[in-house]
């Protein structure tokens, strides 16, 4: 299973890490993810903009000294003139920062992980799209949900027909991160969120939207033609968005729903999508991340099972316990980022075949930056369709 | 449980019913539903136009010889004249005649329990509340999903505050009963549906989408302000609707959406509503209809079991099994509805007090119709926001 | 569905009933069951043994004065000389009236439904075993759950070879019903449960065990070897068995394991069996009475829906509501029980052929208090194995 | 959450690991386990017993050259003479060789994490035991389940009384691994549990029931005080056990039952444990290993949900996804157990307090195979109950 690359490699790429000290749980599921299968190493990072701080917390994850660094520009700059420098960075840092760091590891000849959303503005990212294909260097992108086998299970039997043509699709992503309020507490992993200067033009959309929105491309194929939105806020009174509701059409012509709310009380990461074709649907869940649904015109619902001998080869690909009944969970699905982002990183060393990689790209940033954009400009019109310009490029 | 009042209730109402002979299924629940609390003694019916079927029909269901009429108009007129006959009906007929023998029974002094949609017409819809008004007669809509007891439970935990200030509500019915291309089928039962000049402006709207607007009052107590929707066909070359996407706004200020579709492939009636306040949320399933979730803040999710001590009043009222783990099913439901139609023909009779009952009735019959014609204006002007009018009181 | 005969039946068989008024809820249970379907109609009953409130009581569930009887013994002789007198009786008092009234109804030639267990005797059960076998007339048992659609269509699928040779069969009956000290409370529908001297041998046994082990059969169509077994108290100072743990063979050798107990605090009357053969296991639960787990070698769950197109044809006919995804309930489980009642006694009147009928018969309550007999006395012996002596005949 | 003690730990300790070559999938799960919270760093390995492939699946995973041994008794004789050698030992080999190499551990010093079984003899594990206690070494025992969050959640639960004292358990364990006759078939690593001089006494109760046993008092903190046991195969021909049924009664009174098979046709390493208590039970389920279910006398059933603000201290102390709905997995849970075994090793450097950790132990071995030689001496007696001795101490 996972790549069997892995095996044959000489050894990991050596990674930095921008962001994700305590209390982040993101940074730990990075540096656990990254070095799952061997195919990184993380040597150096940005924990703090404080000296000691980055210090000790580089201490702590196990970072020699002098590789524990106050600012991205410095540990650049410093692992470039190493001879066993970092070759790709990961970061993990609040979303207003992303585009600077992405432009900087790429000026420098890094490879990138970035958390999503790629930047804040859509006219940055294409910049940054721009910059990457002139650099020749890869952004990855972390929409984790693209990284659970059975997402690519069901991405595999729908473009292989299982269920026909694709007519309708409904994903609801439903948190409950800023249902209380969280403007008033003290919660600073909360609070950066709630300033739109920090979290972008819609709180709700950047955030968790856009993982909805590349969910539907990975998994039909088909980029958004156009949708209707309404964009706002559940929580009286607050400055960003908490909650959207989108209608949108897919380029084949399909329908689909796309509703996400990070305020939604009670509710604790709720990621489920559907997608119905001509002869059945294929249905799954986050909370049941290791089931797939799949329900056919004749009444019977299959469930299919991680781990089982029956998946596609896609999903057994990306699944390190092939023994059913024994449960992966979030950092397996990371760590199926990152060994897509290595194999990108061997392919362009010409030390593997270039393949298909299903690791989110820049040009998913893009679009999901164009997705949000969309969104806000039908929501101020009053619900109004919004087309989506060309369509994107989907894997 | 159930109505106390059907202890001391010396005998029950002489019932006729219009429609629902063989291959009908919601005909045998009518009538196992009406009997079932000995609230209703079906006595004569008109189980086809064709009388010699007509007979035969009404002789396998139990009734004398000289009840089972051909025509609505002959039973009204007949049992008029009867010192034994029939004090309500029940219409199970295709949509496009539910006005005609609605009025012909409100004209006669009968009661009624109609089979949503009320009829086709919004201007009808409103002429017949008008109708029945002035003659005092009772009009109750067979909306099902409202005499599950836990959805009883579930309104009156929203009525009670139990999940604070009601903020957003999304609704789904989805179904496949016209997921494959019954047009060209044998199943005539299913190919009325699929004549507009008899299902009506909006299939999929008059046929589901009234349930989960009926449900959404129900539960939260409010009427619907504004729709912007998106309503059309997935199967192509149909001529009526089968799938629609509605977004809306509670008058209270609550967003929803309610999505409905019957061809959506490998979907059985599932039904499915959550409720989010302020301080957790509720939700409901119909293929789990004896469980009621409740989700609050602190990450708890309680299941409320029908059939338990800790239900509500309203949900114990309306349950007969109070063994738990015994299940009810959909005849209960129905059921339930025919105990608050008795109690209202009581109470209008002065056997009873005057009360206010769970039973649907007239006004949501006017107000689902106005929603149906509100999406599809919504829907004819690309998704624009339409208003609501006048809110209706509902119950 | 549902047998067709019913349709060209002349009319429902005339019944009276000893016992089920309030509070029971096992009563009224009866009393819609047995009616929904047309086979029956309760003309005469047994409410109480107070003629002040029998007649209260009969008047309430709708019988005619002269027919609310203070005694079992007074309906069977009164009605006896009535013209349209009762042709079956439903017998649902406590246990160990039950074979005093069941040699009586026989004795005076009606057919019988009789609440589980048969009596709380071996040597009784067999003997009217004999007499009932001699009177020619039909005493079936109201084991519920043999009734419920899924568990025809499991038996129908084993029976069929879907799984293979039988293995393994696992059925657990938790009920909490006697969860508190129920010794001490208020709960007289409870409290005779409690006196050994009314309940039998064993509470635990003859309550809910009888019911599992006739699913066993049921289902696999074996008879049991042998059995050990440990039967005892959860609640301190019990006089009543209220858990037991058996292990069994069956005749064709496959394992097995039955556990029930009725002090299991937190469960509502939880039965769940599964089936392990020899290419997978089938696997059912009260709490989701309308599914059926079909788990195959490959990995692949298989959910098996009531009202779908792809059930056998014995769970077809079993089913009212033939729309998936439309629920029905325990009291259509008892009133398929009926019907088999109501074949049998066409049968034998020659009105229709005689056939296999699916409702627990006689034999199956001489097997039930074998196997109970056998628990106790393999549980009084440190476990040690006990045989079951020759086999008794299953549908 | 995690123990703090890894952030002021100087530097991991260093790990060596017997076995876990491909195609094993235990391995993999032991390498990243020991390395994800940094409490271990794998340095050696032996691989494999042929030199060659000892060295390349030794680079496959990292290792240096010089650290590929092809034998323990190399790595463990060469590695002490190392100033940075291996401090601790992985062994997961086939179970005949456990014993073989815990002694050798214990004897050159080293710290010990074994995967179960201890081994295939009582008299054996007795001395290991001594071994172990005499030096002053730590051996943990890979008791996979007990490192599960939730399963922690159950033990903190009962222990404080939530469903008061315990008054039945139940656990089974269903897996599929030999449902077919692997004896035949090309898999080597299945091939070797079935030839018992390698398996031991009992494959299933080695294999499994162990795990199942020991389930049982890491929860109730109470010791097996007899069992009543039928063991044996359900595969016609088996050379091995692949079945046990076993009744048991815990010191403190409360019954059990503990089930397990590895024959058991569509089934997936399914376990589930229940507790039932006075006032509520406690249920969790492998397959559904983020949530535990409390069920209380008042009909609620609570579902407690990994990464919960309400969780017990015990369980977030093992849960490194504090963000609810974002699924661990099997990795770490297994890593939570190498938490305990670096604790305990720092303790007995003086580095840190000695504390209760919850890694299982050597007595926890040593308790498994007196319960496994209890339950096949109860099986041959014919199911006669078998007295479990001293009671051992658990934790």
């Amino acid at each position: 299973m996972i790549n069997p690359v892995r095996d044959c490699l000489g050894r990991p790429f050596r990674l930095g890490m921008a962001g994700g000290a305590p209390p982040s749980t993101i940074g730990p599921v990075h540096r656990v993810a990254s070095a799952m299968d061997q195919r990184f190493e993380l040597v150096a990072g940005v924990l703090s903009s404080r000296p000691e701080r980055a210090l000790a917390e580089g201490r702590a994850i196990g970072l020699a000294d002098e590789r524990c660094y106050a600012s991205v520009e410095a540990m650049i700059a410093v692992e470039a003139r190493r001879p066993d420098g970092i070759e790709a960075i990961a970061i993990v840092t609040p979303n207003d920062s992303h585009a600077r760091y992405v432009r900087m590891a790429l000026e420098a000849g890094l490879d990138v992980m970035v958390e999503k959303p790629l930047c804040n503005d859509l006219g940055e990212a294409r910049a940054l799209a721009e910059l990457a294909r002139r650099s020749g260097r890869v952004v990855a992108l972390t929409h984790t949900y693209s990284g659970y086998p059975m997402i690519r299970d069901m991405r595999a039997r729908i473009r292989a027909g299982e269920i026909g043509a694709v007519r309708l699709v409904q994903v609801d992503y439903m948190a409950g991160g800023i249902a209380t309020r969280v403007e008033d507490g003290p919660d600073a992993a909360k609070r950066w969120r709630l300033d739109p200067a920090v979290s972008g033009p819609s709180l709700v959309l950047g955030d968790i939207g856009t993982h909805a929105h590349h969910l539907v491309g990975f998994l039909t194929g088909e980029p958004f033609a156009s949708v209707s939105a309404d964009v706002g806020t559940l929580m009286p009174g607050r400055r960003v968005h908490d909650v959207a509701q989108v209608r949108f059409r897919l380029a084949g012509g399909a329908r689909g729903r796309l509703d996400v709310c990070n305020a939604a009380a009670g509710t604790s990461n709720q990621v489920s999508v559907a997608v119905f074709g001509e002869t059945g649907h294929l249905r799954w869940e986050h909370r049941n991340h290791g089931r797939l649904v799949h329900a056919n015109l004749d009444g019977d619902i299959r469930i299919i099972g991680a781990g089982q001998p029956n998946l596609t080869d896609m999903a057994k690909a990306a699944t390190r316990l092939m023994r059913p009944g024994h449960p992966e969970g979030l950092q397996e699905a990371v760590a199926n980022l990152y060994c897509g982002l290595a194999d990108d990183m061997l392919a362009r060393r010409g030390l593997m075949p270039t393949t298909e990689t299903l690791t989110p790209s820049i040009a998913d940033g893009v679009a999901g930056l164009a997705f949000v954009m969309a969104c806000l400009e039908s929501s101020a019109a009053g619900g109004m369709g919004v087309e989506l310009g060309r369509p994107r490029e989907t894997a």
